[in-house]
Formats: structure tokens, C-alpha cells, sequence
């Protein structure tokens, strides 16, 4: 709770009509996409870092946590208050302050939706390429935040790929400009990719400048069924060691398909075991013969149909089947633990079967899908409230499995607070160590996110 | 100097033949590319991180500087020992330890020469892409200090971009890895990236995993001749605004030309006033097709020749000029002060403009090159010794232009000494004093090549 003093302090930083203490206000603010959690003490939706800044500083004076939050769609309850504290919306600070056809930058605030800068730079010719598969709704301070991955990872990278310079508020409070506009600089520390995927806990990003690349010239969108998930995670294999290098390369097992199925109502596989979704992108000569490539190195590798996408029409049925997996799951059953691990490529085939094994053991339904283009699969085991704590055994064996195989156990989601207890088992104790002296050494007070990443943290 | 009875301590640990306190062989641990100069106590070659380790913990205890060491070859005085202590050479930890054909991964040590590893990956039909114009020299190593840039970073980027993991020794001594074997991974802070670029100061780089691409199908390079440097630099603007991503577009101005003339005793230029060097990559088509698109564009912005290289040696031969440059200049005057400043593309042709009245200002002669592409011009002021202050002076006019124009004052070279005192100009005092803290947690005893990257660096 917050003394009624410092409600009052709040107020006058971030204006009356921008600090909520209700409950009915604050239970808006107190979960992301984890289904998570926890009460704030207040939200406070400043405008600008001057404001954000006082906040801190106040934070640091009186003691108290401050969770910087986007929309809610993280995957790791990095955004869920779980320390209570106050709650920092981003939502006002939601403009895109420039787009540079010239030198390929754009500058946002962090509220910005993904989906809408890319649609404002795609319209200029222009092309962000990180993409999130909850791009309408996240936001690019949440991307920032999280290092969010997504479809186009596997040839373009993820979001610390194109950030060039953020501008920081940090945890003492200072504003801090941390990179020139330019694609290169080796000035100092790179406190950029510091903050990239800091979850919130180093410094709260109230200006981002990314790069960006020329708008591909042709997209081709192919679609192939396999009798088994084993044959699809072997093609995907191929495809990358044949050179060839797709804008997005889904794999999608059978219980995702059948769900998808269900959840569409739409039989798009007739009755396969498994399905790869392909892109290429570049020139219109380049993406025929590579998608032709691509069509004979999985006709090759077992594919039992090809289903070119011909039309707008068709990719985007093609990519509405891939998108809506995630509410198709949970047709299935009530709650799902969603784990983004990621393995080297070539380890695909084996880490399935791996977990097809765990699932068994556990009787327990497991349903993968993800980017096997960069490894990085989702694998969801799928359960009813009681069925937690196998599902927590279960997920404990996949992530030993994964970094057995010279994984990691998450690829795009972040540590947060439900891998918090898991990151032993992959960063040793010397670098955790190192880690938490960095957080030590910009949070003194352990104002920023507390009790995230960290087991017990401080 | 060191105590006796610590050498001796040394010796045990690496083996008496790899420890020199010999003044003849100290000498060649002393300098690197900058000409700056410093006698260290002892060099020790160590042979495995284990070594590493117990030379730091020995330094923590005796508290005496300990300075990593590449090849030497860098540009900022990073290798230095300005404060004498121990030269750490990885001169002995030179192997490439795994090229994986299937996950396009290489695992290196420090000690490898980073041509070596391109050729390597190369007769495998794999790539790496980044190519520090002193790639027959330097070492992966020295690389991962100063987040190497080179000639293909316009399109794929600096070495930070391709390094998924690293086995550091921590500057209180741990041995930790910093991160999986795949192209993803978000498991707490992203110590990899922090370490790339750090210059030595914050952790000695031992083992490096780096991504690797599949080799491009087809390169294809031409060069253009201008009449006049601003002219060339706004045909680069255009290249890069016409959405094409060539994998190198250097710049050479007409004092570069006319040295890389005199000393290669060739006309490459027929007396033009500037060159552009051009390369584009990917399959036969596109190359083609690319290749015909920049040569019209080259043409429209006032080329007045264009040469296409018909075959490999022509394609060195332009290669070659282009690698020359620095050797050359030394044919004009006995010193320079090389400035790797980058600003945003658009702004390349104002940068030039500014470089020239500050030449004129100070009568001196400024030679400029380097990587139009992503806008890291090598501003090169030629000069007696005599000429020092006054090229110091328009150093400090050229940084403040460069950071008026939006840019950095480094691009690829680094802090190390020779930018030590004007990082102030582009970090404001909360980045420095960021970084610093960050210095403090992780290296609490200042043992890691003190003295560099801040002034007065305590």
C-alpha cells in the first residue's frame, strides 16, 4: 500500500486523471499473457521521461516497486506486479516520432503497437522486420523489454537486431541517450544490448530508435504436410543446410494442427501428422527458384502434399491457421504451460522426440509448434489445475533435455518469474553472479521490477 | 615491476618458456596499430583459461594491471599496457576448435587469425561475414574486444552480430559461458553482448562461438569514378535509398587515390577526384540485376566511368587498392591520426564538407575512405610530429560536427587511449557513469587493462 501522501505525489507528477488506486482500475494492470497475477498498489501513465524520471526517484526515496509495463502479452510475467509497488503504463507514450526514408531509422515511444509501426514503414517502402505473433497488440517498449523474437527471426533476427540507441530512464533515475542514429558505434559499453531484454529491471525505455531495412521486393508462402513430425523437423533441417535461408520456417505438430483444425473449423491438412509453413523473400526470381528449392527438398524429405499460396487470399489463410494456435489450445484444455526453448537446428528432431517421451511418462499432452528455422520451439503442455505440479516435473525434464541437446531454455520469452527457478540449471553461478552484480551496481535499492529473473532476488 | 618472487609464481603457472620479462621481448608486446607505446612488466602465454584464471586471481591478490592481447593490430590503443602490469598474449590459444556444417556455427579460440576462420568456413560453402580490413592479421579475439566492424558491415553487420556465445574469465577470475549454441536465447542479461566490445576491461574472451551464414552463390563488384568526393557520396545515398543492400560500398577520396596510385605505381583512376567501390552478393540473377541497377544509378549521380571487375583478378586488383589505402598514406606523411567516425548515410556528403574547412582551417591535409554504406568514414589527418596540437584540435572539430550530424565518434575502432578523452563529447554523464558502475561491480580491483575507454579511469 501507498501512503496517501505519496498518492498525492504521484498525482502531482502524472497528473490526477493518470494515477488509478481502485481496484476495478488496478486489476486491469495485474496479469499479462502467463494468466499471472498480482495486485499493484497504484498505476501511474505518465507522458513523458521527465515524468518517469520523478517517479524513480520518488521510488528510491520512499522505497517502493516500479514495474514498467507495455500491453500484457509477455509470456513470462515480466509485466505482473508481483511485489505489489506501482505500476508504470506506457500507454500514453504511444507516438511514432519519426520515420528517416534516407538513413532507414525510425523513432518511437515505447507504447507504439508493434504491428502499427510496421505498417506505417511498410507503407514508405520500409521494412522492421522483428515480428511477434502478437504483433496487433504488443507494444515496442514490450518488444525492447523482453527481446522479443518471433516468425521472422530465423533470417532477420530479433528486436536487439535493430535497435540502434534507446534513451533510458534508469533505475536512479537518471535519462540516459545510449547510441548515436547510426548503425555502427563502439563507444563505451554497448548499454543498448544491456538493456534489450533486461525485462524491466535495468532502466525503462521512453525512446527507441530502430533500424530498418528495405521492404522485400516478393514474398512466397508455401505449405507442406507430413505423415510425422519427425519427417517435417528433418525437412526443416534440409531446407537450412541446403543455404537457403526463408523469411519463416514453421513447424506444427499434429495435436496443434488438430486443434487449429477444430478451432477453425476447417480441415486443412486432410488428416496429416505434421506441417511445415515456408516463406522466402527477396527478388520475384530469387523467391521462384528458392520456393520451387524448397518444395523438391520436402517432397524429398517425406512430404506427402505441397500447398503453394497463390493469392493474398491464401497466404493469409495459410498464416491465420499458424496465428491461431495459441487460442486453439486452449480449446483443448483450460490452462497450458507455454515454453519457448530453443535448441540448435539440427537438434529439432531430437528434442520432439525427447518430449514425446516426457509426455508419456507423465501422461500428459504436450503440443509443439514454433520456429524451426532458429530452433526455437513452442512446446505447451496442456493441463487441468491438478495437473500442475506433473506438468512442473515435466517441464523441469524438457529444459534439461534442451540444454543437454546445447540449447537454452527460452528463446524468445524471458526469464520473468516463470523461468526465474529454471535459469540455474542453464547460466552457471558465476555468470548469474556477474549478472546480479549489474543489477546491484544500476538498482542499488531494487526499485526497477523486483523479484524478477533472479530466484530470491534481493 | 614486478616482485621475483611473483614471476616466479607466473612461471609455475604458464611454464617458464611462456613468460618473457626480457626488455627485447617485451618491446613487441608494447605498441599496437595507434604507434602508442608502452613497456609492460611480464608477458605471459597462457594456453587455457585455466591459466587465465589463475593469473587473475593472482593479479587480484598483488593487485598489478593485467592487458589482453590480440595480434595488435587494433586502432584505439585497446592492447597498450599504459599502466605496465602482465601482457596477457592468446597468441598460443589459436585453434578453431568445431565448424558445425549443420547449425553453421564456429567455436574458436581467442588466438585464431580471422582470416583463417573465413577460409576455413569458406571451402565448406560457409560464411562469416565480418571483415576487418586487417583479416589476414587479426584475431578473432581482438575482434570480440573492440566489436570489430570491416568492409561488409553495411550489409551484415559488426562481430557482435555473429558471436552466440562466449567462455570468459571474469576479471575477478570466474570462467563462466556466457550463452547457448543457438541463434536465440533471452536467459537473464545478455552478458555476451556486453562482453563483445568491452575492450579487454571487463572479461579475457577464451573460447568464441560464433554464427556463420551460408556462403553467398554469387559476388559480383564494380567501382565508379567521380569527378568530385560529393558527388560520390551522394550516388552512395542513393544506392542505399533505392532499397539495394550491397555487401561492401567504400568510399576513397582523391588524396586517397592519388597515394594508393603513387604507391601501387598504377592509374586505376584515370585522374578522377573519387572512387566508389561496390559489391553486391546472392544468386547469379539478382547479382546480375543489382549490379546493372547500381551501375545506373552510379552513372545518373555523375559517375564519369564505370569498371566492372570480369573476373577474380580484376576483382582483386580493385580489392587491393582499396586494402592499400593505409599503408600508402604513410607515403604522404610519417604519422596520422586514422578517425573512424560514422554518421547517418544521408549525412556522409555534409561530414565531408565539415572535414574539409576544418582542413583548410588548420592547413592540414585530412585524407578521407572507408564504408559509405553504413556511413563509418576513416578520416585520416596527415601529419609531422610538429603537427600534433593543431591535429588534435581538428579531431575534436570533426567529433563535434560528426555528433551535430546525429553520429558517433567510433564506429569500429573503439575507445581504448586514443578517444578516452572525448567519449565525454558523445556519452553524457549518466552513460559514463553507468558504464562505470558496471566496471565497478564486475572488476572491483581495476586489475582488466586499467586505464582505457574513461579518463582518469580509476
Amino acid at each position: 500500500m501507498l501512503k496517501p501522501s505519496l498518492v498525492k505525489e504521484l498525482k502531482v507528477i502524472v497528473g490526477p486523471a493518470n494515477l488509478s488506486t481502485l481496484p476495478e482500475e488496478l486489476v486491469v494492470y495485474s496479469y499479462d499473457a502467463t494468466q499471472r497475477e498480482a495486485l499493484p498498489w497504484a498505476v501511474a501513465r505518465p507522458a513523458s521521461s521527465g515524468e518517469i524520471s520523478e517517479i524513480i526517484l520518488l521510488a528510491n526515496r520512499e522505497r517502493f516497486p516500479v514495474v514498467p509495463r507495455g500491453a500484457g502479452t509477455g509470456m513470462s510475467g515480466g509485466s505482473v506486479p508481483i511485489r505489489g509497488g506501482v505500476v508504470l503504463s506506457l500507454e500514453r507514450m504511444n507516438s511514432i516520432l519519426e520515420i528517416d526514408e534516407k538513413d532507414f531509422i525510425a523513432v518511437a515511444e515505447p507504447g507504439v503497437i508493434t504491428g502499427d509501426l510496421q505498417r506505417e514503414v511498410e507503407s514508405r517502402g520500409l521494412f522492421y522486420p522483428p515480428d511477434p505473433a502478437s504483433h496487433k497488440f504488443c507494444t515496442l517498449g514490450g518488444n525492447v523489454a523482453e527481446c522479443a523474437g518471433g516468425l521472422r527471426a530465423v533470417k532477420y533476427g530479433v528486436t536487439k537486431d535493430y535497435v540502434l540507441g534507446l534513451e533510458v530512464v534508469l533505475p536512479t533515475g537518471e535519462i540516459i541517450n545510449t547510441c548515436a542514429r547510426t548503425v555502427k558505434s563502439v563507444a563505451g559499453y554497448d548499454l543498448t544490448k544491456l538493456m534489450v531484454g533486461s525485462e524491466g529491471t535495468l532502466g525503462v525505455a521512453t525512446k527507441i530508435i530502430v533500424k530498418l531495412l528495405p521492404l522485400p521486393e516478393h514474398v512466397r508462402t508455401l505449405a507442406a504436410f507430413f505423415n510425422d513430425v519427425q519427417c517435417a523437423a528433418a525437412a526443416a533441417s534440409d531446407i537450412m543446410a541446403q543455404g537457403i535461408l526463408p523469411r519463416a520456417l514453421e513447424l506444427i505438430d499434429e495435436a496443434a494442427l488438430r486443434a487449429v483444425e477444430n478451432y477453425l473449423k476447417k480441415d486443412l491438412s486432410l488428416g496429416a501428422g505434421a506441417m511445415l509453413l515456408v516463406e522466402v523473400d527477396g527478388s520475384v526470381e530469387t523467391t521462384a527458384r528458392e520456393a520451387d528449392r524448397v518444395a523438391e527438398i520436402m517432397v524429398h524429405a517425406g512430404a506427402v502434399r505441397i500447398q503453394r499460396a497463390e493469392s493474398a487470399a491464401e497466404r493469409d489463410q495459410l498464416w491465420n491457421a499458424r496465428r491461431a494456435i495459441s487460442p486453439a489450445l486452449y480449446t483443448i484444455k483450460p490452462k497450458k504451460l507455454n515454453e519457448d526453448i530453443v535448441v540448435p537446428r539440427s537438434k529439432i528432431a531430437d528434442i520432439l522426440r525427447e518430449i514425446n517421451g516426457i509426455a508419456k511418462k507423465h501422461e500428459l499432452l504436450i503440443v509443439n509448434f514454433g520456429h524451426a528455422g532458429d530452433g526455437n520451439i513452442h512446446t505447451n503442455i496442456m493441463i487441468d489445475e491438478a495437473d500442475f505440479p506433473k506438468a512442473e516435473a515435466a517441464a523441469r525434464e524438457i529444459f534439461a533435455a534442451t540444454l543437454r541437446l546445447g540449447g537454452s531454455i527460452t528463446g524468445e520469452h524471458g526469464i520473468g518469474l516463470s523461468k526465474a527457478a529454471y535459469l540455474p540449471m542453464e547460466a552457471g553461478p558465476g555468470s548469474i553472479a556477474a549478472m546480479r552484480r549489474i543489477k546491484q551496481a544500476l538498482d542499488p535499492n531494487n526499485i526497477l521490477n523486483p523479484g524478477k529473473i533472479f530466484v530470491n532476488a534481493v
